[in-house]
Protein backbone atom coordinates (compact mmCIF):
# COMPACT_ATOMS: atom_id res chain seq x y z
CA UNK A 1 0.00 0.00 0.00
CA UNK A 2 1.62 3.26 -1.07
CA UNK A 3 1.43 5.64 2.29
CA UNK A 4 1.14 9.57 1.62
CA UNK A 5 2.24 11.87 4.13
CA UNK A 6 1.63 15.20 5.37
CA UNK A 7 2.35 17.45 8.08
CA UNK A 8 -0.40 19.87 9.76
CA UNK A 9 -0.21 22.47 12.19
CA UNK A 10 -3.23 23.07 14.37
CA UNK A 11 -4.20 26.30 14.24
CA UNK A 12 -5.82 28.48 16.77
CA UNK A 13 -9.23 28.43 15.27
CA UNK A 14 -9.69 24.41 14.45
CA UNK A 15 -9.82 24.52 18.67
CA UNK A 16 -12.10 24.42 20.59
CA UNK A 17 -13.30 26.15 24.03
CA UNK A 18 -11.62 23.42 26.11
CA UNK A 19 -8.65 24.37 24.31
CA UNK A 20 -8.15 21.21 21.96
CA UNK A 21 -9.48 20.55 18.29
CA UNK A 22 -12.89 20.66 17.64
CA UNK A 23 -13.23 16.89 15.96
CA UNK A 24 -15.34 18.17 12.83
CA UNK A 25 -12.19 20.22 11.69
CA UNK A 26 -10.23 16.06 11.46
CA UNK A 27 -12.06 15.19 9.49
CA UNK A 28 -11.78 18.37 6.92
CA UNK A 29 -7.97 16.94 7.51
CA UNK A 30 -9.19 13.46 6.14
CA UNK A 31 -10.77 14.96 2.87
CA UNK A 32 -7.74 16.73 2.12
CA UNK A 33 -5.48 13.75 2.85
CA UNK A 34 -7.61 11.80 0.60
CA UNK A 35 -6.63 14.62 -1.93
CA UNK A 36 -3.12 14.38 -1.85
CA UNK A 37 -3.28 10.31 -1.39
CA UNK A 38 -4.85 10.45 -5.13
CA UNK A 39 -2.50 13.15 -6.28
CA UNK A 40 0.36 10.41 -5.76
CA UNK A 41 -1.14 8.67 -8.91
CA UNK A 42 0.53 12.07 -10.72
CA UNK A 43 -2.78 13.35 -11.50
CA UNK A 44 -5.00 15.70 -9.39
CA UNK A 45 -8.37 14.29 -8.60
CA UNK A 46 -10.33 16.66 -11.03
CA UNK A 47 -7.99 15.07 -13.66
CA UNK A 48 -8.61 11.54 -12.45
CA UNK A 49 -11.76 11.97 -12.83
CA UNK A 50 -11.94 13.67 -16.55
CA UNK A 51 -9.61 11.15 -17.67
CA UNK A 52 -11.85 8.09 -16.51
CA UNK A 53 -15.35 9.45 -16.81
CA UNK A 54 -15.78 9.46 -13.32
CA UNK A 55 -17.97 12.24 -11.32
CA UNK A 56 -16.01 11.44 -8.25
CA UNK A 57 -16.25 9.57 -4.89
CA UNK A 58 -19.00 9.69 -2.95
CA UNK A 59 -18.79 9.26 0.20
CA UNK A 60 -20.68 6.57 2.05
CA UNK A 61 -19.49 5.69 5.65
CA UNK A 62 -16.89 6.98 7.83
CA UNK A 63 -15.25 5.96 11.24
CA UNK A 64 -12.70 7.74 13.64
CA UNK A 65 -11.08 6.65 17.33
CA UNK A 66 -9.60 9.08 19.24
CA UNK A 67 -7.29 8.71 21.19
CA UNK A 68 -4.99 11.82 22.29
CA UNK A 69 -6.15 15.59 21.98
CA UNK A 70 -4.25 17.62 20.05
CA UNK A 71 -3.89 21.86 20.97
CA UNK A 72 -3.08 25.35 19.12
CA UNK A 73 0.74 24.97 17.78
CA UNK A 74 0.81 21.25 17.79
CA UNK A 75 2.38 19.26 14.61
CA UNK A 76 0.65 16.54 13.40
CA UNK A 77 1.82 13.64 10.98
CA UNK A 78 -0.92 12.51 8.65
CA UNK A 79 -0.49 9.01 7.07
CA UNK A 80 -2.80 7.94 4.36
CA UNK A 81 -3.25 4.66 1.86
CA UNK A 82 -6.07 2.55 0.87
CA UNK A 83 -6.34 -0.01 2.59
CA UNK A 84 -9.39 -2.18 0.93
CA UNK A 85 -10.53 -2.22 -2.68
CA UNK A 86 -14.17 -3.08 -2.69
CA UNK A 87 -15.77 -3.48 -6.41
CA UNK A 88 -16.06 -0.16 -7.04
CA UNK A 89 -15.75 1.39 -3.47
CA UNK A 90 -12.56 2.17 -1.65
CA UNK A 91 -11.15 2.60 2.12
CA UNK A 92 -8.59 5.28 2.89
CA UNK A 93 -7.24 5.06 6.14
CA UNK A 94 -5.98 8.33 7.98
CA UNK A 95 -3.90 8.08 10.63
CA UNK A 96 -2.88 10.98 12.79
CA UNK A 97 0.33 11.62 14.55
CA UNK A 98 1.29 13.23 17.28
CA UNK A 99 5.41 13.33 18.22
CA UNK A 100 4.82 9.74 16.84
CA UNK A 101 1.66 9.02 19.33
CA UNK A 102 -1.41 7.80 17.45
CA UNK A 103 -3.74 10.54 18.23
CA UNK A 104 -6.29 9.53 16.02
CA UNK A 105 -7.27 7.03 13.30
CA UNK A 106 -9.64 6.68 11.21
CA UNK A 107 -11.30 5.57 7.18
CA UNK A 108 -13.50 7.06 4.66
CA UNK A 109 -15.19 4.43 2.22
CA UNK A 110 -16.00 5.73 -1.11
CA UNK A 111 -17.35 4.67 -3.93
CA UNK A 112 -15.82 5.32 -7.31
CA UNK A 113 -18.44 7.05 -9.21
CA UNK A 114 -19.81 7.62 -12.97
CA UNK A 115 -22.89 8.63 -14.86
CA UNK A 116 -25.77 6.23 -14.53
CA UNK A 117 -26.20 5.26 -18.35
CA UNK A 118 -29.58 5.01 -18.63
CA UNK A 119 -30.93 7.11 -15.53
CA UNK A 120 -29.86 11.33 -16.40
CA UNK A 121 -28.43 13.14 -13.54
CA UNK A 122 -28.37 10.03 -11.59
CA UNK A 123 -24.66 8.47 -10.72
CA UNK A 124 -23.69 4.30 -10.23
CA UNK A 125 -20.64 2.93 -8.78
CA UNK A 126 -18.23 1.76 -11.28
CA UNK A 127 -15.04 -0.52 -10.83
CA UNK A 128 -11.92 1.87 -9.74
CA UNK A 129 -9.24 2.12 -12.76
CA UNK A 130 -7.62 -0.51 -12.40
CA UNK A 131 -4.20 2.19 -13.08
CA UNK A 132 -5.17 3.74 -10.19
CA UNK A 133 -5.22 0.48 -7.94
CA UNK A 134 -2.54 -0.40 -9.01
CA UNK A 135 -0.73 3.02 -8.03
CA UNK A 136 -2.05 3.35 -4.73
CA UNK A 137 -1.24 -0.11 -3.84
CA UNK A 138 2.40 -0.19 -4.90
CA UNK A 139 4.40 -1.10 -1.81
CA UNK A 140 5.26 2.01 0.26
CA UNK A 141 8.53 3.66 -0.27
CA UNK B 1 -35.83 49.09 3.76
CA UNK B 2 -36.54 46.11 4.92
CA UNK B 3 -35.04 44.45 7.73
CA UNK B 4 -35.20 40.23 7.94
CA UNK B 5 -34.53 39.33 11.75
CA UNK B 6 -33.34 36.03 12.99
CA UNK B 7 -31.58 34.36 16.05
CA UNK B 8 -28.92 32.48 16.30
CA UNK B 9 -27.68 30.18 18.85
CA UNK B 10 -23.61 30.17 19.20
CA UNK B 11 -22.73 26.38 19.66
CA UNK B 12 -19.58 25.08 21.30
CA UNK B 13 -17.83 24.70 18.03
CA UNK B 14 -18.01 28.11 16.98
CA UNK B 15 -16.05 29.19 20.07
CA UNK B 16 -12.18 29.28 20.46
CA UNK B 17 -9.94 28.58 23.35
CA UNK B 18 -10.51 32.39 24.63
CA UNK B 19 -14.11 31.06 24.87
CA UNK B 20 -15.68 33.72 22.38
CA UNK B 21 -16.59 32.88 18.60
CA UNK B 22 -14.07 32.41 16.35
CA UNK B 23 -14.49 35.27 14.13
CA UNK B 24 -15.19 33.85 10.89
CA UNK B 25 -17.69 32.28 11.68
CA UNK B 26 -19.92 35.81 11.90
CA UNK B 27 -19.40 35.79 8.28
CA UNK B 28 -20.92 32.62 7.63
CA UNK B 29 -23.55 34.08 9.65
CA UNK B 30 -23.54 36.88 6.75
CA UNK B 31 -23.84 34.63 4.31
CA UNK B 32 -26.76 32.98 5.65
CA UNK B 33 -28.21 36.15 6.37
CA UNK B 34 -28.42 37.42 3.28
CA UNK B 35 -29.51 34.59 1.80
CA UNK B 36 -32.36 34.83 4.28
CA UNK B 37 -33.10 38.57 3.42
CA UNK B 38 -33.48 38.11 -0.21
CA UNK B 39 -36.11 35.24 0.27
CA UNK B 40 -37.94 37.93 1.65
CA UNK B 41 -39.00 37.96 -1.77
CA UNK B 42 -40.74 35.31 -1.63
CA UNK B 43 -38.31 33.40 -3.52
CA UNK B 44 -35.07 31.42 -2.86
CA UNK B 45 -32.24 32.46 -4.39
CA UNK B 46 -31.55 30.01 -6.78
CA UNK B 47 -35.18 30.65 -7.78
CA UNK B 48 -34.28 34.77 -7.94
CA UNK B 49 -31.61 33.55 -10.12
CA UNK B 50 -33.15 31.56 -12.53
CA UNK B 51 -36.00 33.94 -12.77
CA UNK B 52 -33.77 36.84 -13.46
CA UNK B 53 -30.99 34.96 -15.87
CA UNK B 54 -28.35 35.65 -12.99
CA UNK B 55 -25.64 33.48 -11.55
CA UNK B 56 -25.56 35.23 -8.40
CA UNK B 57 -24.20 37.83 -6.24
CA UNK B 58 -20.27 37.73 -6.26
CA UNK B 59 -18.77 39.37 -2.99
CA UNK B 60 -16.31 42.26 -4.09
CA UNK B 61 -16.26 43.82 -0.33
CA UNK B 62 -16.81 43.53 3.35
CA UNK B 63 -16.48 45.02 6.32
CA UNK B 64 -17.22 44.20 10.30
CA UNK B 65 -16.55 46.19 13.48
CA UNK B 66 -16.58 43.88 16.65
CA UNK B 67 -18.06 45.55 19.92
CA UNK B 68 -18.88 42.89 22.47
CA UNK B 69 -17.70 38.95 22.01
CA UNK B 70 -20.25 36.40 22.36
CA UNK B 71 -19.76 32.50 23.81
CA UNK B 72 -21.39 29.38 23.80
CA UNK B 73 -25.13 29.38 24.63
CA UNK B 74 -25.72 33.11 23.70
CA UNK B 75 -28.51 34.61 21.54
CA UNK B 76 -27.90 36.40 18.98
CA UNK B 77 -30.69 38.85 17.13
CA UNK B 78 -29.46 39.73 13.65
CA UNK B 79 -30.94 42.09 11.43
CA UNK B 80 -30.25 42.22 7.69
CA UNK B 81 -31.42 44.72 5.43
CA UNK B 82 -29.97 46.53 2.00
CA UNK B 83 -28.45 49.80 2.47
CA UNK B 84 -27.15 50.49 -0.93
CA UNK B 85 -28.06 50.08 -4.03
CA UNK B 86 -25.76 51.03 -6.80
CA UNK B 87 -26.08 50.54 -10.62
CA UNK B 88 -25.40 46.47 -10.59
CA UNK B 89 -24.15 46.12 -6.47
CA UNK B 90 -25.93 46.49 -3.01
CA UNK B 91 -24.59 46.44 0.27
CA UNK B 92 -26.00 44.57 2.84
CA UNK B 93 -25.84 45.30 6.32
CA UNK B 94 -25.78 43.08 9.45
CA UNK B 95 -26.26 43.76 12.49
CA UNK B 96 -25.80 41.49 15.83
CA UNK B 97 -27.13 42.10 18.79
CA UNK B 98 -27.00 40.55 21.85
CA UNK B 99 -29.49 41.04 24.95
CA UNK B 100 -30.60 44.15 22.48
CA UNK B 101 -27.03 45.44 22.75
CA UNK B 102 -24.90 45.99 19.40
CA UNK B 103 -22.74 43.31 19.44
CA UNK B 104 -21.14 43.74 16.25
CA UNK B 105 -21.91 45.40 12.95
CA UNK B 106 -21.10 44.97 9.23
CA UNK B 107 -21.67 45.07 5.82
CA UNK B 108 -21.42 42.72 2.29
CA UNK B 109 -21.15 44.29 -0.64
CA UNK B 110 -21.88 42.16 -3.89
CA UNK B 111 -22.67 42.70 -7.25
CA UNK B 112 -25.60 41.68 -9.41
CA UNK B 113 -24.10 39.16 -12.01
CA UNK B 114 -24.94 37.61 -15.33
CA UNK B 115 -23.27 35.58 -18.39
CA UNK B 116 -20.89 37.98 -20.10
CA UNK B 117 -22.66 38.11 -23.46
CA UNK B 118 -19.84 37.73 -25.63
CA UNK B 119 -17.21 36.26 -23.03
CA UNK B 120 -18.15 32.61 -22.43
CA UNK B 121 -17.59 31.95 -19.19
CA UNK B 122 -17.05 34.92 -17.85
CA UNK B 123 -19.84 37.71 -16.12
CA UNK B 124 -20.15 40.71 -16.04
CA UNK B 125 -22.87 43.15 -13.31
CA UNK B 126 -26.00 43.72 -14.06
CA UNK B 127 -28.62 46.35 -12.71
CA UNK B 128 -30.45 44.32 -10.06
CA UNK B 129 -33.97 43.81 -10.99
CA UNK B 130 -36.77 46.35 -10.05
CA UNK B 131 -39.19 43.81 -8.55
CA UNK B 132 -36.19 42.90 -5.93
CA UNK B 133 -35.22 46.14 -4.93
CA UNK B 134 -38.82 47.13 -4.94
CA UNK B 135 -39.41 44.78 -2.28
CA UNK B 136 -36.08 45.30 0.02
CA UNK B 137 -36.64 49.12 -0.09
CA UNK B 138 -40.54 48.36 1.25
CA UNK B 139 -40.49 50.32 4.59
CA UNK B 140 -39.80 47.79 7.70
CA UNK B 141 -43.22 46.08 9.06
CA UNK C 1 -34.73 6.26 25.02
CA UNK C 2 -35.28 10.46 24.99
CA UNK C 3 -35.23 11.32 21.24
CA UNK C 4 -34.45 15.16 20.85
CA UNK C 5 -36.04 16.57 17.66
CA UNK C 6 -34.58 19.74 16.11
CA UNK C 7 -34.90 21.34 12.26
CA UNK C 8 -31.69 21.96 10.23
CA UNK C 9 -31.68 24.29 7.24
CA UNK C 10 -28.67 23.48 4.44
CA UNK C 11 -26.64 26.56 3.67
CA UNK C 12 -25.10 28.01 0.90
CA UNK C 13 -21.65 27.69 2.51
CA UNK C 14 -22.28 24.20 3.82
CA UNK C 15 -21.76 22.81 0.13
CA UNK C 16 -19.03 21.82 -1.65
CA UNK C 17 -18.58 21.82 -5.72
CA UNK C 18 -20.51 18.95 -6.37
CA UNK C 19 -23.46 20.88 -4.72
CA UNK C 20 -23.71 18.96 -1.75
CA UNK C 21 -23.07 18.99 2.12
CA UNK C 22 -19.29 19.32 2.55
CA UNK C 23 -19.61 15.70 5.12
CA UNK C 24 -17.53 17.79 8.28
CA UNK C 25 -20.11 19.62 8.45
CA UNK C 26 -22.57 16.72 9.29
CA UNK C 27 -20.39 16.30 12.36
CA UNK C 28 -20.80 19.80 13.20
CA UNK C 29 -24.75 19.13 13.61
CA UNK C 30 -23.43 16.05 15.61
CA UNK C 31 -22.37 18.15 18.11
CA UNK C 32 -24.43 20.74 18.34
CA UNK C 33 -27.49 18.28 18.56
CA UNK C 34 -26.20 16.33 21.34
CA UNK C 35 -25.80 19.07 23.16
CA UNK C 36 -29.48 20.76 22.92
CA UNK C 37 -30.59 16.56 23.90
CA UNK C 38 -28.67 17.08 27.36
CA UNK C 39 -30.58 20.12 27.56
CA UNK C 40 -33.58 18.19 27.78
CA UNK C 41 -32.80 17.43 31.29
CA UNK C 42 -33.31 21.33 31.71
CA UNK C 43 -29.90 22.50 32.45
CA UNK C 44 -27.34 23.56 29.94
CA UNK C 45 -24.41 21.47 29.26
CA UNK C 46 -22.10 23.80 31.01
CA UNK C 47 -24.73 23.70 34.35
CA UNK C 48 -24.78 20.16 34.01
CA UNK C 49 -20.62 19.70 34.15
CA UNK C 50 -20.59 22.51 36.93
CA UNK C 51 -23.41 20.55 39.02
CA UNK C 52 -21.71 17.29 38.61
CA UNK C 53 -17.87 18.00 39.44
CA UNK C 54 -17.67 17.15 35.68
CA UNK C 55 -14.65 18.23 33.30
CA UNK C 56 -16.96 17.49 29.98
CA UNK C 57 -17.26 14.35 27.94
CA UNK C 58 -14.38 14.02 25.43
CA UNK C 59 -15.24 11.70 22.29
CA UNK C 60 -13.56 8.33 21.63
CA UNK C 61 -15.53 7.34 18.37
CA UNK C 62 -17.70 8.44 15.80
CA UNK C 63 -18.96 6.77 12.94
CA UNK C 64 -21.69 7.19 10.09
CA UNK C 65 -23.08 5.81 7.36
CA UNK C 66 -24.45 8.36 4.79
CA UNK C 67 -27.25 7.25 2.28
CA UNK C 68 -28.75 10.14 0.74
CA UNK C 69 -26.92 13.47 -0.17
CA UNK C 70 -28.46 17.10 1.01
CA UNK C 71 -28.31 20.12 -1.10
CA UNK C 72 -28.55 24.06 -0.25
CA UNK C 73 -32.05 24.87 1.08
CA UNK C 74 -32.45 21.56 2.24
CA UNK C 75 -34.45 21.16 5.51
CA UNK C 76 -33.25 18.27 7.47
CA UNK C 77 -34.61 16.60 10.96
CA UNK C 78 -32.65 15.67 13.24
CA UNK C 79 -33.39 12.97 16.18
CA UNK C 80 -30.90 12.29 18.52
CA UNK C 81 -30.96 10.20 21.42
CA UNK C 82 -28.90 7.96 24.17
CA UNK C 83 -28.78 4.40 22.49
CA UNK C 84 -26.22 2.73 24.92
CA UNK C 85 -25.00 3.61 28.39
CA UNK C 86 -21.50 2.03 29.32
CA UNK C 87 -20.06 2.58 32.87
CA UNK C 88 -18.34 5.93 32.17
CA UNK C 89 -19.58 5.91 28.47
CA UNK C 90 -22.57 7.08 26.53
CA UNK C 91 -23.21 6.49 22.72
CA UNK C 92 -25.39 8.88 21.33
CA UNK C 93 -27.15 8.05 17.84
CA UNK C 94 -28.03 10.83 15.18
CA UNK C 95 -30.22 10.59 12.60
CA UNK C 96 -30.88 12.19 10.21
CA UNK C 97 -34.04 12.73 7.77
CA UNK C 98 -34.76 14.47 4.66
CA UNK C 99 -38.61 13.96 3.37
CA UNK C 100 -39.08 11.52 5.99
CA UNK C 101 -36.12 9.33 4.56
CA UNK C 102 -33.39 8.37 6.22
CA UNK C 103 -30.15 10.59 4.71
CA UNK C 104 -27.26 9.60 7.15
CA UNK C 105 -26.79 7.70 10.48
CA UNK C 106 -24.27 8.20 13.09
CA UNK C 107 -23.21 8.02 16.44
CA UNK C 108 -20.68 9.96 19.00
CA UNK C 109 -19.56 7.56 21.99
CA UNK C 110 -18.51 9.98 24.86
CA UNK C 111 -17.00 9.48 28.27
CA UNK C 112 -18.40 11.19 31.48
CA UNK C 113 -15.01 12.75 32.69
CA UNK C 114 -13.84 14.04 36.27
CA UNK C 115 -10.98 15.46 36.90
CA UNK C 116 -8.09 13.24 37.77
CA UNK C 117 -8.04 13.13 41.67
CA UNK C 118 -4.54 12.14 41.87
CA UNK C 119 -2.60 13.57 39.03
CA UNK C 120 -3.12 17.46 38.38
CA UNK C 121 -3.98 18.56 34.95
CA UNK C 122 -5.23 14.52 33.84
CA UNK C 123 -8.82 13.77 34.19
CA UNK C 124 -10.43 10.16 34.25
CA UNK C 125 -13.54 8.70 33.60
CA UNK C 126 -16.41 8.82 35.80
CA UNK C 127 -20.39 7.25 36.19
CA UNK C 128 -22.69 9.42 34.25
CA UNK C 129 -24.52 10.62 37.41
CA UNK C 130 -28.01 8.73 37.26
CA UNK C 131 -30.20 12.11 37.48
CA UNK C 132 -29.13 12.43 33.99
CA UNK C 133 -29.60 8.75 32.89
CA UNK C 134 -32.25 8.45 34.22
CA UNK C 135 -33.72 11.63 31.97
CA UNK C 136 -32.02 10.62 29.04
CA UNK C 137 -33.63 7.17 29.30
CA UNK C 138 -37.00 8.20 29.51
CA UNK C 139 -39.88 7.02 27.38
CA UNK C 140 -40.06 9.32 23.87
CA UNK C 141 -42.99 11.61 24.26
CA UNK D 1 7.89 46.16 7.62
CA UNK D 2 8.75 42.84 7.96
CA UNK D 3 6.68 40.69 5.42
CA UNK D 4 5.65 37.10 6.02
CA UNK D 5 4.84 34.83 2.97
CA UNK D 6 2.99 31.90 3.00
CA UNK D 7 1.46 29.54 0.77
CA UNK D 8 -2.05 27.65 0.31
CA UNK D 9 -3.78 25.78 -1.62
CA UNK D 10 -7.48 25.15 -1.92
CA UNK D 11 -9.27 22.45 -0.89
CA UNK D 12 -12.32 21.01 -1.97
CA UNK D 13 -14.08 21.48 1.00
CA UNK D 14 -12.83 25.36 1.42
CA UNK D 15 -15.15 25.78 -2.09
CA UNK D 16 -18.99 26.41 -2.21
CA UNK D 17 -21.47 25.02 -5.12
CA UNK D 18 -20.37 27.93 -7.36
CA UNK D 19 -16.91 26.20 -7.19
CA UNK D 20 -15.10 29.48 -5.71
CA UNK D 21 -13.55 29.88 -2.13
CA UNK D 22 -16.27 30.07 0.51
CA UNK D 23 -15.38 33.46 1.99
CA UNK D 24 -15.19 33.44 5.24
CA UNK D 25 -12.09 30.80 5.13
CA UNK D 26 -10.08 33.64 4.10
CA UNK D 27 -10.74 35.14 7.04
CA UNK D 28 -9.23 31.36 8.82
CA UNK D 29 -6.48 32.39 6.63
CA UNK D 30 -6.10 35.68 7.63
CA UNK D 31 -6.17 34.35 11.80
CA UNK D 32 -3.27 31.92 11.11
CA UNK D 33 -1.34 34.40 9.15
CA UNK D 34 -1.68 36.65 11.61
CA UNK D 35 -0.07 34.12 13.97
CA UNK D 36 2.77 33.24 11.50
CA UNK D 37 3.96 36.65 11.32
CA UNK D 38 4.27 37.31 15.40
CA UNK D 39 6.37 33.81 14.97
CA UNK D 40 8.76 35.56 13.12
CA UNK D 41 9.35 37.18 16.21
CA UNK D 42 10.84 34.17 17.66
CA UNK D 43 7.86 33.04 19.62
CA UNK D 44 4.30 31.36 19.76
CA UNK D 45 1.44 33.47 20.42
CA UNK D 46 1.13 31.62 23.74
CA UNK D 47 4.64 32.79 24.87
CA UNK D 48 4.70 35.95 23.71
CA UNK D 49 1.40 36.71 25.64
CA UNK D 50 2.97 35.18 28.62
CA UNK D 51 6.15 36.70 28.59
CA UNK D 52 4.66 40.27 28.37
CA UNK D 53 1.60 39.60 30.87
CA UNK D 54 -1.19 40.06 27.73
CA UNK D 55 -4.58 38.13 27.17
CA UNK D 56 -4.31 38.05 23.67
CA UNK D 57 -5.49 40.33 20.92
CA UNK D 58 -8.84 40.56 20.09
CA UNK D 59 -10.27 41.83 16.95
CA UNK D 60 -12.00 45.42 16.33
CA UNK D 61 -12.90 45.67 12.92
CA UNK D 62 -11.58 43.92 9.89
CA UNK D 63 -12.26 44.55 6.06
CA UNK D 64 -11.60 43.07 2.90
CA UNK D 65 -11.93 43.53 -1.11
CA UNK D 66 -12.10 40.40 -3.14
CA UNK D 67 -10.76 40.70 -6.78
CA UNK D 68 -10.16 37.57 -8.42
CA UNK D 69 -12.07 34.05 -6.97
CA UNK D 70 -9.69 31.32 -6.44
CA UNK D 71 -10.63 26.98 -6.76
CA UNK D 72 -10.43 23.86 -5.98
CA UNK D 73 -6.35 23.24 -6.41
CA UNK D 74 -5.35 26.98 -6.17
CA UNK D 75 -2.28 27.94 -4.80
CA UNK D 76 -2.15 31.42 -2.98
CA UNK D 77 0.34 33.13 -1.71
CA UNK D 78 0.16 35.39 1.39
CA UNK D 79 1.64 38.29 2.66
CA UNK D 80 1.12 39.82 5.81
CA UNK D 81 2.61 42.64 7.57
CA UNK D 82 1.25 45.03 10.48
CA UNK D 83 0.78 48.29 8.54
CA UNK D 84 -0.07 50.88 11.33
CA UNK D 85 0.65 50.70 14.92
CA UNK D 86 -1.85 52.40 17.20
CA UNK D 87 -1.47 53.40 20.80
CA UNK D 88 -2.66 50.03 21.72
CA UNK D 89 -3.85 48.78 18.60
CA UNK D 90 -2.24 46.99 15.49
CA UNK D 91 -3.45 46.99 11.74
CA UNK D 92 -2.30 43.68 9.79
CA UNK D 93 -2.90 43.55 6.80
CA UNK D 94 -2.72 40.23 4.26
CA UNK D 95 -2.54 39.77 0.54
CA UNK D 96 -3.23 37.04 -1.30
CA UNK D 97 -1.72 36.81 -4.92
CA UNK D 98 -2.63 34.48 -7.06
CA UNK D 99 -0.13 33.81 -10.14
CA UNK D 100 1.49 37.12 -9.16
CA UNK D 101 -1.89 39.05 -9.23
CA UNK D 102 -3.33 40.17 -6.38
CA UNK D 103 -6.83 37.60 -5.39
CA UNK D 104 -8.02 40.12 -2.12
CA UNK D 105 -6.47 41.72 0.19
CA UNK D 106 -7.38 43.33 3.85
CA UNK D 107 -6.79 44.32 7.05
CA UNK D 108 -7.11 42.62 10.91
CA UNK D 109 -7.37 45.57 13.45
CA UNK D 110 -6.48 44.19 16.47
CA UNK D 111 -6.14 45.40 20.46
CA UNK D 112 -3.17 44.52 22.39
CA UNK D 113 -5.05 43.52 25.66
CA UNK D 114 -4.19 42.98 29.64
CA UNK D 115 -6.46 42.19 32.61
CA UNK D 116 -7.82 45.16 33.88
CA UNK D 117 -5.83 46.08 36.77
CA UNK D 118 -9.03 47.28 38.64
CA UNK D 119 -12.16 45.09 37.69
CA UNK D 120 -11.47 41.19 37.41
CA UNK D 121 -11.94 39.62 34.48
CA UNK D 122 -12.18 42.35 32.35
CA UNK D 123 -9.42 43.67 30.27
CA UNK D 124 -8.24 46.79 28.86
CA UNK D 125 -5.56 47.50 25.96
CA UNK D 126 -1.77 48.05 26.67
CA UNK D 127 1.00 49.41 24.31
CA UNK D 128 1.87 46.82 22.50
CA UNK D 129 5.55 45.55 23.93
CA UNK D 130 8.68 47.75 21.81
CA UNK D 131 10.21 44.56 21.28
CA UNK D 132 7.38 44.01 19.13
CA UNK D 133 6.82 46.77 17.43
CA UNK D 134 10.87 46.50 16.77
CA UNK D 135 10.61 43.24 15.03
CA UNK D 136 7.31 43.52 13.06
CA UNK D 137 8.64 47.03 11.99
CA UNK D 138 11.65 46.03 10.44
CA UNK D 139 12.76 46.53 6.71
CA UNK D 140 11.10 43.42 4.73
CA UNK D 141 14.26 40.72 3.81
Amino acid sequence: MLVNRRSLRVEWGDCDPAGIVFYPNYLIWFDASTTRLFERTGMSLPELYRKHGSIGMPLVEIGVKFFIPSRFGDELQVESGVIEWGRSSLTVQHRFLKHSALALEGFEKRVWSVPHPDQPGRIKGAAVPQEIVALLSAPDR
